[in-house]
Formats: structure tokens, sequence, C-alpha cells
């Protein structure tokens, strides 16, 4: 099958344990929430699933426990024809978990433990590299080990395979290589902010902050703005280009961030010539849909969900 | 099996999310912890599985959802053999689940979501019925439906099976009739000073606050004092009689409430001419061992891993 493989992540598998209550508890209390809920997280399998969804054959790299909830993860992957060829369970630690509570305006407090994650490493990537070499776009973030990140998108980037590294959680102090191996490097305002030091609460500070993480080597650089859409900023004419988005009533902007980079992963998967702007544009699109429907993965689109102009 | 029985809880289950993290979330904030485990909660549930360790022929009635936690609770049930004829699963909401953040320091913050146990009702309680009126022992506790677990302590009583009340958590609220519908009210010295608005700091406090809770109607008092052991009052002999505890080095508390009950059930059940007092004094030495041990069902004694002198 990897042959097929258009799309493929190496990242991080999440269960989200979702508690809803009135207020987010504090130290030493025990409060009564409303609602509990389990879903499916973690920016890469989040990535990868809209990637499938918008109709790009998909494979994950990743690491789960030998558990209920690894095991569930191994279906949703399945039920979105995500292959697992490259999913791996382990017995050393548990699938990753995001313990995460949310109070009645919306605001949320989240522990991540990170388990199973943190044991993706060289001899996984090793035994995924027919695939990753093959594939058409390969997509990582930071939520796995920074290591294990960088090896996936140099093996990539020797193999011409277009590489999108989305910095994601952000860390100050991110190692220069990042940048070189990223043909596309796709973060959002605060991300950027971080890894910068430079504030971007305006189009115009988006596109300063662009100029910045390029010069550091990327091929391009996309800041994604939320409700302003994004800009988009290129080595092979540096100048940075604003990207605005239709306005919507956002219910829920969870994974709004990975709707985005799955989709323009399928766009630079399957339609190579398109310039990046307007991949950018209809990546925006998406993720605006998946804004106005509560959940992450539960409200990305599937292809038939959008209008036929995106394809 | 109804005839069997001699402890029968009418109580809740719950599946408790444990991530341990460095420090607790604040609002907006995303958090790395190191550890996450799920464990068997509810007090209901851990009360009755104290109960069978110590060798009691229990049931349990109680509500779960039909899902994966609810078949994986109801399984732990049959792993400590506690009948579960009167274990029902609900499609109308997910099984009960406290998501639980522990810092370093060991302070927690809590969010329980009850769900399904707040489906049981009366009629749960009807298709109990022949079991709980044919016990020796019924235990009930707040974390259902207050009026689910008054009609179990009536039901209990009208047929002269003991009853155990465990009010907690604590509402300051607590309905007259739970105290005559109560053989035995049983709780701890917040729960003690939030129903009655009395200090409880000391054994001479927890005495004098028994005498309170009496003087409302039921048949005996219990209120536990963690390492000062406890105050038991009994209605047929008004004087407050402290029953001190041996000193252990406790790493883990969590639970220890529960277990102290599940033990008094046991006794009540097994030796009914042993003084109350007798009985507390066994049951808090069964609660000592659990508080050497981290985790709550976890650090359960079974009746192999107790002193001979306690049977």
């Amino acid at each position: 099958m990897s042959e097929d493989v258009s799309v493929i992540v190496v990242g991080s598998c999440m269960t989200d344990l979702v508690s809803q209550a009135p207020r987010l508890p504090k130290a030493g209390e025990t409060i009564h929430g409303h609602k509990f809920f389990i879903g499916f997280g973690g920016k890469g399998a989040n990535q990868c699933v809209q990637a499938a969804r918008m109709g790009a054959k998909t494979a994950m790299v990743c690491k789960v426990g030998k558990d209920f909830f690894g095991d569930n993860y191994i279906q949703n992957f399945k039920n979105n024809a995500v292959s697992t060829d490259f999913v791996e369970q382990t017995e050393k630690a548990a699938t990753g978990a995001a313990s995460i509570i949310i109070n009645n305006t919306g605001e949320n407090a989240i522990v991540i433990v990170a388990g199973a994650n943190m044991l993706l490493g060289e001899e996984e990537l090793r035994r995924a590299q027919s695939a990753i070499t093959r594939a058409k776009v390969l997509i990582c973030q930071l939520e796995i080990k920074p290591d294990a990140s960088l090896q996936a998108l140099r093996m990539a980037k020797e193999h011409h395979v277009k590489t999108i590294f989305n910095p994601a959680p952000a860390i100050a102090d991110l190692q220069s290589d990042f940048y070189k191996a990223s043909d596309v490097f796709c973060c959002n305002e605060s991300e950027a902010e971080l890894l910068t030091g430079m504030a971007v609460t305006s189009v115009e500070e988006a596109s300063q902050v662009s100029l910045e993480l390029l010069r550091r080597g990327c091929g391009s650089v996309i800041v994604t703005l939320g409700p302003q859409g994004c800009v988009v900023c290129q080595s092979t004419n540096v100048v940075p280009k604003p990207v605005p988005t239709t306005l919507v009533t956002a219910v829920d902007t969870t994974g709004a961030g990975d709707s985005f980079i799955g989709a323009l992963a399928y766009y630079m998967a399957h339609y190579s010539t398109m310039p990046l702007e307007e991949m950018a544009r209809r990546a925006n699109l998406v993720a605006a849909v998946s804004v106005q429907t509560v959940g992450t993965q539960t409200s990305f689109p599937f292809r038939k969900d959008l209008p036929t102009e995106l394809f």
C-alpha cells in the first residue's frame, strides 16, 4: 500500500478526555461538571484525518499504548481510511491523553500526558522509511520528540518529498535545522511570536514575522491568523501575501489549525502546480467549515460536504 | 444469588482519569504532565469492593453507561467477586467520570461528571428490592440522586436490614429523613462540620458533633478522624467513645474513608453481636492498611493480607 500514500504524517495521537463544568476547579477542590466525553485528538492525527477526509491517501506514523485508547484510536484511523501500517502499539507507555476541562465561558485548562508519543523514534521511522520517501507530502509537528520530527523531515527532504512543518506546541529555542528542513513552515500567531519574539496582532505584523521566519531557511512560510485568514511568504518571491478568508460564526475553534494544515497537505499532494496562496485560500475555507461545529475531528469536513469549487 | 448477599450497596461508580503534572493548569493553559492512568472509583463501588475483599458476599446496585468504561467497571466488579445482577447499563448517559489532576505536592483538582449515576432511581431499586430486603447490611452515599439513596435506606430499614449512610459528598441542607433512616450514620470531620456548622478539629469536638448528629435521629454515629481514629456514639448509650488507631506512614489517603465503611459493613453483617466500637476499631485498622499504598481500590486490602485477629 505504501506506494499509494500521498500524505504521510509523523506525529502524535491523543485521547481527549473532556469535562464540561460551570468553572475550573482550584487546588484541593472537587466540583461537579455536567458533561463528559471522549474525543480523538493529537495534532498529528488531526491533520492526517483532515487530509484523508479531503480525499488524500494517507498514512500515520505514530505510537500508541497497548491499551483500550490505543485500540480505539487505531479503529478511528481505519474509520477515516488512514493507513495504520505504521501505527505501533507499545506496552511501555499509555496512549497519549489530554484531560481537558472547559468552563461555561469556553475557557479551558488542559493537561497533556504524551505517553507513548514520546517513544516514537529512529527505529519506527526506519520501518516507515519506504512510505515516507515515496509520499508526496510529509507533515510533522512538535508533539513527539523533536529529534524524531527533524529526522522525519530530513528523510523526506532527501527524497524530494514536500515537507510541512507545524511548530506546535511552540518552543522558544527551536533548532535552526527545522527551518531548513521545511518546504512549508506553517504556524499561528502565538507560535510565530514565541519563535521570533515579535508581536503578531495584525496582518502587517504577520507579514513582518513571516519574512523573519523565511530568513531562517524555510522554503515558504504561512502564518495563520484565525478569522483574518493567513499570510503566505515564499523564498521564490519574497513578498508576504495576505490571504483573507470568509467570515463565519465560530462555535468551536479547537483543531481549526489542524484542519487547515491537513487540507493544505492535500492540495500540495494533489495540485502540485497550484500557487501556494490559492492552496492556503482553499485550506482556510475548509478550516472555516470546521469551526462552525463543536468538536475537533468530529467537526472536520469530508470532501462530500465541501463546495465542488474547492476541488 | 440474592439470598446469599450480606452487604448490598446502592451507590455510585466512577472511572477515575488521573493525570499527574508538576502543577495544576490555569484557565487557558495547556501544561504537560508526566503520568496518566485510569482507576476505578466512586464511593459506592469503592465501599462495595472493600466489603467484598473482606469476605462479604456483596452486590452493587448502580448504573453505568453502555460504553467501554461501563463494560470495564462491570469486569472490575466480577474480578472482585461483587454481584453485578443489579448493575445496569444505559445508552442515555456516559459512565460517571472523575477527571483528577494531581500536582507534585499531592494537591488535586477534580471534576466529577456523574453521568449514568444520576439515572439510578425508583425503577432500578424495585428490580433490586428482593436482594436489598434480604441483605444483612445496606450502604448508601450521596453520589447518586439523594431521593434514590433515601428510598433505598427506607426500603432496607422497613425490612430490618441494617443501614449505613455515608453523607458524602456532604450537602449543608441534608433532609432530616436521612438521619432517621440511618442505623449507622458515618461521616468524616469536614462532612460533620458542613452538616452541623460545628468545628471538628479534635476528638473532643468530634464527640460533641456526634451527639448533635445522634440527636437528629440516627441509631449510631461514627465520625472518622483520619490518623486520630474515630468517635462512636450510640443512641442506646449516649456517651461518645473515642476509638484511636495505630500510627502508620500514609502515602495516599484517597479512598481511606471508603475502605473504613466497606470493612465496617462486613463486620456488621458477619459479627452481629460485636460492639460497634470494636467493629470501628477493626475497620480503622483495615483503612490504615489502605493508606500505606498508592491508589484507591488498588490499595484496599484483601482478607488474606490482613492479620487473622481482625477476623
